[in-house]
């Protein structure tokens, strides 16, 4: 029973049901889900968004070699301590020249900014800062000796890390490992997630129901809340209250997955294909103090965890929020939801002994107020509230104006 | 010159350079991009983060139909005045049922969470309130109507919006597009940008460099940025100082764009491929008086909006930031970039007459500090701070425990 307290509240064929609190039940999913980190080797155009596996060391200096930072002339510095002072032009170097012939005393060279600047110039005169006229230039300033001089290796040395592990990759990420000309990064591959819808009344959304069945929006739901954590989805399947199908989903999802992933079959009705398919496997089924989301199973199979939620929609949305979501997007980089302090704009009452997570609405003024009613079916509820209200188990009661957690959705 | 104050600073060949401020070439770039919205369907597994086109009307109700709140058993409250009270048990109907026979009076009928409530009854027991033997159950508590019914219709009805429009896809308002059996839904189609990176110098990553040749890091930099801005990217070259490649690749770029950004070629200096190829076909050159990126162009050709970006990286990139991310964002639903003020932890100078963007670093405490030199080139100073310190045109010296306006990459 991991951190459990193991208090029997019932018993249900030949299982046990435990009692746990959000907390307790959290910190057993976290103890199962032990996701060894794999790397994957992406081209730099896919990368966007996920997170060094290892420190990047530069194979090269930065900048590649000594160039001019304006366009200009390349000069000695010692050729100008009289100014104005007026210089023979020995040819012109653009960008993307190969290496200039060295500088001789006393002349200028036209010079591009990016261009390799020729040994023997220890300075750029801005181009603004001269006259130019048939193969001589004017320089109407002096200049010491690195002015305008990007040196090899100043921004960044050959070895020294480009980035360190563990940088979430934005442009600017990328941008730096382009430079130093390498075009593929190693990131931490994504946690790859089963999911499992079960329930004999499921269809897919876009075909007709027959009376009795509904869409099964878990599917779609979960889907998305995976790849919004940072993980991958790498196994869907859909199966009815048959056991048998359920094993074989099962023994799939585990082969293709760190984590499965389960919605419905785990309460206390008949035909709960999740209960009766995990209990004989070993499975932990718990009753959680809170409100959606009570039953709940946990199992480890063929090595995998499975995490078990129950089917209703806001129900299986708010238990991937409150168990799965934090850990998914621990591994893979992604900010952690933000929870805000919030003053109630309505009464609330709440079952005492249960966690409630209200769905609601941020205001303007640092108010919350309540969106839909609190049964674990209100789907469209769930889609207009952007917050959820944490109202804790030993609370029965809050009054307008008392301030409440909040989870940001 | 649209909203630019025209004081002309240089002539260069037979154009004019114009000066403008940051937010005088704002504004200009704000007044060329005028994209059309347009909508384009997608399934729902490829709809997250996008953003609702319409509000999107319910085709159902929801729920779908009257349906059972718990595992229990279905009854009329009148039944139950007198606790306890045993009645016969008629059957089982589970999630999955077609419509049931209708309830006969002083009877139960077992019923599962989700499954249709038979006509004639107008409650649900939970199985907890009951004891079940053979052929009959015996409740203990009273009920009355509507205990633990889900009425049709509840969460939603028919015809009202499921969403409204311009909401950014997230899995709990997938969900509920699933739930009333919607496969697609209409959003906003994603803007096509267009990216050329000009410079005779340049090479591909993970090519091997000559001498004088540098990695291109510029379209790497705007193809990351552009999608996490919301956007595609449609188009890409790479192009070098000929005018005629550069011509014909704005030719193919405009056909495939809704926006065109250059980096690149712009600026003071022979060679510059940009500004030689668009001032002829009236584009206004401009030089921003900020750092980094000073040298920029905007011109319409074929009705596409074209923004010419320096080209050292840092000038690219924060030229990108400030003035085509905002848009981008703003078009695709993407949250804005944050400002905040943070207080300096060392002395800062800055070029009078020039807004300064320099690369910093949050400090844990509401501080901010510098990261590398000012210089556009240093491009793993860039990658390794966090924020833009952004530095007023009129201030040339701060010290250490002035506020400062920050920009988080």
């Amino acid at each position: 029973m991991g951190r459990h307290s193991a208090h029997p509240e019932e018993s249900v064929g030949g299982g046990t049901i435990q009692k746990a609190t959000v907390e307790e039940h959290a910190a057993l999913i976290r103890s199962l889900v032990t996701v060894e980190p794999r790397v994957e080797t992406l081209s730099l155009a896919d990368a966007l968004g996920r997170v060094t596996a290892n420190a990047v060391p530069s194979p090269v200096d930065l900048p590649l070699f000594r160039n001019s930072q304006m366009d200009g002339f390349a000069v000695r510095a010692v050729d100008l301590l009289m100014v104005p002072v007026t210089l023979p032009v020995a040819g012109a170097i653009p960008a993307s020249a190969a290496t200039p012939p060295p500088l001789v005393g006393a002349t200028a060279v036209r010079i591009m900014t990016g261009a390799v600047i020729p040994d023997g110039a220890d300075a750029i005169v801005p181009v603004e800062d001269t006259v130019a006229s048939d193969g001589s230039v004017t320089i109407t300033r002096t200049r010491v000796a690195g002015d305008y001089v990007r040196e090899r290796g100043s921004d960044l040395r050959a070895g020294d890390p480009l980035l360190p592990a563990g940088v979430r990759l934005g442009s600017r990420h990328l941008a730096v490992i382009a430079a130093a000309g390498l075009s593929t990064v190693d990131v931490r591959a994504k946690t790859r997630v089963a999911i499992i819808t079960t329930g004999a009344e499921l269809i897919a959304p876009g075909a007709a129901p027959l009376p009795g069945q509904i869409f099964d929006a878990n599917v779609v739901a979960l889907v998305a809340a995976v790849s919004a954590a940072g993980a991958a989805v790498s196994y869907t399947a859909r199966v009815t209250d048959r056991s048998e199908e359920m094993r074989a989903a099962l023994t799939e999802a585990c082969a293709a997955a760190d984590i499965v992933v389960t919605s419905g079959g785990i309460s206390m009705g008949d035909y709960e294909v999740v209960r009766e398919t995990l209990e004989p496997l070993g499975a932990t089924v718990t009753t959680i103090a809170m409100q959606p989301g009570g039953p709940q199973a946990t199992a480890l199979i063929d090595g995998v965890p499975v995490l078990s939620f129950p089917g209703n929609p806001v129900s299986t949305q708010v238990s991937f929020e409150l168990f799965l979501a934090p850990i998914l997007r621990q591994l893979s980089g992604t900010p952690a939801a933000v929870r805000e302090r919030r003053v109630l704009a309505v009464d609330v009452t709440s079952t005492e002994g249960k966690r409630q997570f209200l769905r609601g609405r941020a205001l303007p003024n640092g108010g919350v107020e309540l969106v839909g009613g609190a049964s674990s079916h209100l789907v469209a509820g769930l889609a207009a509230s952007d917050l959820l209200i944490d109202i804790p188990a030993e609370t029965s009661r809050l009054t307008k104006g008392d301030t409440v957690e909040t989870l940001i959705l």
